[in-house]
C-alpha cells in the first residue's frame, strides 16, 4: 500500500476533544430539558429511499440531496442511451438511497410507518447529522447535527407555551441573557396582507418583510412595490413596520388594525393566548417578543411561528420552528398537524465561543493526574487510582515512566486541574501531595483529605 | 404530490422511544467509564475520500463500502467507453467520497492530521454508525453503531489493565454478572506454531483454532491437516487445547511449553504482568480469563488480544479488542502504536433483553402526568407543572381536555408511573390526588409532599 497524505472531503469537520465536550455540554443541556419537558428522543437511519426524499425540498433540495450509489454491479440496468441523456436518466438507474436532508421528512416517514404503535399526542425529538452538497463556505458545512423537538396529533397552545419554556430554560443554563424569542403567527401574516388589500398574497408579502432586518424598509418597500404591490398597501402596512410597543400593547393595536380579518383575529387570539399561558404558569414575559413582521419564509406554517435572536453577537439567528398543519400528507396520512421547533446547536457553539461562555471545566474532564518516579510510586499510584475512581472521581496514572516534567506536561495539555506526585516520602507516610494546577497551591495529605478536596 | 407508502432501506432501522432509551442506558454507561478513565470523545465525519478507505478492509471491504455519487453533473467525466469498461472504470470517475466503514480508520486519519495538536499518550473514544454494504441478516445491519476505546502513543500495559477495569466497570453497571473476559496474546499465538514446529504459520493457526467453540477439536483438527500441519505437530498442540486451570496454573504451564520460544515467552510475561497490574490495582481476577486459544482471526494484532462473552445467551461474543504496532503507517506516520477495544452495542443490548435487564423506568422517562377535567383543572395543572419541573422531575400536564380515561391511557402507554388527578375538591383545598399506577395506590397530598413522593 503506498503512503498517503490524508484529507477530509470539502464541507466535512473532525470534532477533537475540546469541540466535543463543548458540544456535549450544549446537547446534554438541550437533552435534559427535552427530557424534563417529556420528549422521548428516537433515531432514524442515515440513508432514506430517495423516493421518501425526492419532491419534498424543492428542486434545489434535490440537487443537493447527496445520492449513494447502489451496491455490487451498479451499472447493470444501465443502458449507453442513458448516458447521453445525461443525469436525470441516469440517476434512477444508479442510484436508490440518498442521506437524510433535515430530521423533518424522516420523522413524517416515521410517524406515517409506525402510526399504530405510536402514542399521540406524540412528543419527539431527534439529535442527529444531515448532509447536504451546498457549496462550502464559512459556518456552512456539507454535515451538520439538526436537533429537532416536535409535538404531533394535538393542536394545544400548551405546545406553543412549552417551546417558549424549553428555549428559556436551555439559554438560561448555557448562561445566554441578552437574546430574544421573537414569536408571530403565519395567519396574523394571511391578516395582514388582506386588510392592506393585498388578500392571497401573504406568501410574496412574507418573502419581502422577512429581509427588513438585512436590508431596511426602505428597500423592502421598493421589493414590494416592483412586486406589484399598490402606494396605498405599503402605505397602509408602514405603521406595522414601525411598531413599537411592549407584547400586549401590540395585540391592543392589532386588534383594531386586524379587525376586518378574521384569520388575522384568530392569529392574534392565539398569540394572547399563549401570552396567557405563560402568565398563568408563572413564568415572566422576559425574552419574549411578538414581532409582527417576524416571517421565517413561509414554507408549510400554518399557525405560531418562531425564532431566537441572540442579541451582540455576529450570527445572531440560532433557532426557529413554527406549527404546521399537515406533517404526513404527503405519505398518505392526513391530519397530523403539530408543532416543532429546531436548535442550531452549532450556531449556539458559535455564539457561546464568541462571548466566552464555556466552562473552563467540563464535567466529563479528567479531574486527577497520578504522577509517580519509579515502580514503587505507580504501584502506590495504581491502589489510589481505584480509590479515586470507587469515589466517582475521573482520573489517571500516567502510563509510563517518565520525566515529571512531561508527566505534568500532559496534565496541562489536558487541561487535568490536579496533579498527585508520588515520591518516596509519601509512599512511605502513605499519603499525597496535591498540586492544584489553577492555584499553583501544592499540599501533603491524606488519601481521604485528597478525595474530599477534589470532589 | 403522488402519496407514496414509505419504506426504510434495507437493513436499516428507525429507533423508536423505547429503543432509544435502553441504548441511551447502554451508552450513558460505557461513555461515564470511559470518562472515569480519562479517555476523551471525538468525532469524525460520515463521509470520507474514498482514497482514505479504499484498500484498507481487503477487497471484500472495499466491495462493502457504500460510495456517493459525485454532486451536480456526476457523468461529466464519464466517456462512453468507460461504461463498457465496467463498474470498476466507471467508479472512480462518478464517487470520490464513501461512507466510514469502521471507527478506526477514520481514527488514523484524524491522528496524522492532528498529530501536532493531539496530547500523547492520547486515549480517544468515538460512537459513531459506520455502513457497510453487507447482505442483511438477523442481527447484521447495514448502519450499526460501534463504539471503541483507544490508546496511542504508549506500550504501557496499564491500557491493557485499565481496557479489563473498564469491561468490567460496564457489565457489573449493566447487571451483566455470568461472561467471561477472554484475553491472550498475538506472541503466544506466534510461540505456539514455533513449539510446534510450524514456524511462521501462526496465521494459519490462529484461522483454525479461532473455530474451536464452533466445530470442536475434531474438526479443528481435520482443518489443520488439510492445510499441511504435521501430525507431530497436531499432537504437539493437543494439550494446549484441552488445558483446563486457573490463570496461574496456565502461566506455570505455558513456562514450560514455550520455553524454547523467545516470543513466546515475551507475550506470556505480558500476560502475566497484566494479571500482577490488576492485583496491584485491589480488583479480583473474577471474570477474566486466560485462554491460550483465543485467536480473533490475526489482521493486526500484535500483543494482547480480548474478547467478551457472555455466557447462557444466544449470541455470547459482544466486545472485543487488541494491541497493535502501526495504526497510522498507511497514512505515512510510522511508530503509533497502541491497544483498542470495542463495546458491541446491537450485542450487549440482545443479551440485556434477553436476560430482562432493562430496568423498568429510564432516567430520562416522564415520571409524572398531570390529568384534570375542565379550564380551571387546566390552570392550575400549569402551576403544579412549574412546580414539578423546578424541583427537577420529568413532567408533562396532558395538552388537550379530554376524558380522563384517554389521559390514563397516555400515562400507560408511555409508561408514566404516576399520575396527578386535578379535580374540584383539589383546586379548592390547593392539594393534589397522587396515583402510582405500578401500585395502584392513590392518595390526597399537598403539592410539597407529591414532590417529595415522586422525586
Amino acid at each position: 500500500m503506498s503512503v498517503q497524505k490524508p484529507s477530509l472531503p470539502k464541507g466535512t469537520r473532525d470534532f477533537g476533544p475540546v469541540q466535543m465536550a463543548r458540544r456535549n455540554y450544549i446537547l446534554n443541556t438541550i437533552k435534559e430539558t427535552f427530557s424534563l419537558f417529556g420528549f422521548q428522543q428516537i433515531e432514524t437511519p442515515a440513508m432514506e429511499n430517495l423516493s421518501t426524499l425526492t419532491g419534498k425540498y424543492g428542486d434545489e433540495g434535490d440537487q443537493l440531496l447527496f445520492k449513494i450509489l447502489n451496491s455490487g454491479d451498479f451499472l447493470k440496468n444501465v443502458e449507453p442511451s442513458d448516458l447521453e441523456k445525461g443525469t436525470s436518466a441516469m440517476l434512477p438507474k444508479v442510484s436508490e438511497k440518498g442521506l437524510r436532508y433535515d430530521l423533518t421528512v424522516p420523522f413524517a416517514r416515521y410517524v406515517v410507518m409506525n402510526r399504530n404503535d405510536i402514542t399521540f399526542p406524540f412528543k419527539r425529538y431527534q439529535i442527529q447529522p444531515v448532509w447536504r452538497a451546498d457549496r462550502p463556505q464559512r459556518g456552512r458545512y456539507r454535515e451538520f447535527y439538526q436537533c429537532d423537538a416536535d409535538v404531533v396529533g394535538t393542536d394545544s397552545l400548551v405546545c406553543e407555551l412549552e417551546i417558549l419554556l424549553m428555549i428559556k430554560r436551555v439559554f438560561s443554563k448555557l448562561g445566554i441573557t441578552d437574546y430574544s424569542i421573537k414569536i408571530n403567527n403565519r395567519k396574523i401574516l394571511t391578516g395582514l396582507s388582506e386588510v392592506i388589500g393585498e388578500k392571497g398574497r401573504e406568501g410574496e408579502l412574507c418573502v419581502a418583510i422577512d429581509k427588513l432586518d438585512k436590508i431596511g424598509w426602505e428597500k423592502v418597500q421598493e421589493e414590494l412595490n416592483q412586486r406589484g404591490f399598490g402606494e396605498r398597501s405599503i402605505e397602509l402596512l408602514s405603521p406595522i413596520i414601525t411598531l413599537k410597543a411592549d407584547n400586549h400593547k401590540k395585540l391592543d393595536f392589532l386588534k383594531g388594525f386586524l379587525s376586518s380579518s378574521e384569520t388575522g383575529l384568530k392569529g392574534l387570539q392565539e398569540i394572547q393566548e399563549v401570552i396567557q399561558l405563560l402568565e398563568t404558569f408563572g413564568e415572566t414575559q422576559d425574552h419574549v417578543d411578538f414581532d409582527v413582521v417576524l416571517a421565517r419564509g413561509l414554507t408549510y406554517y400554518t399557525g405560531a411561528i418562531f425564532e431566537v435572536k441572540v442579541h451582540n453577537v455576529s450570527i445572531g439567528s440560532v433557532s426557529g420552528g413554527g406549527r404546521y398543519d399537515n406533517l404526513t400528507g404527503v405519505f398518505g396520512l392526513e391530519g397530523v398537524s403539530g408543532v416543532g421547533f429546531s436548535f442550531g446547536v452549532d450556531r449556539i457553539y458559535d455564539v457561546m465561543e464568541e462571548l466566552g461562555l464555556f466552562p473552563e471545566q467540563h464535567a466529563d474532564q479528567t479531574k486527577v493526574l497520578i504522577t509517580y518516579f519509579d515502580k514503587s510510586g505507580f504501584d502506590y499510584g495504581l491502589r489510589i487510582l481505584n480509590r479515586l475512581r470507587q469515589a466517582g472521581i475521573a482520573s489517571e496514572l500516567y502510563p509510563d515512566e517518565a520525566k515529571i516534567k512531561k508527566q505534568f506536561t500532559y496534565a496541562d495539555k489536558k487541561q487535568i486541574p490536579y496533579v498527585l506526585i508520588l515520591g518516596d516520602n509519601e509512599i512511605k507516610e502513605k499519603n499525597v501531595s496535591l498540586k492544584n494546577l489553577i492555584s499553583g497551591e501544592q499540599e501533603v495529605l491524606s488519601v481521604e483529605e485528597m478525595i474530599s478536596r477534589v470532589c
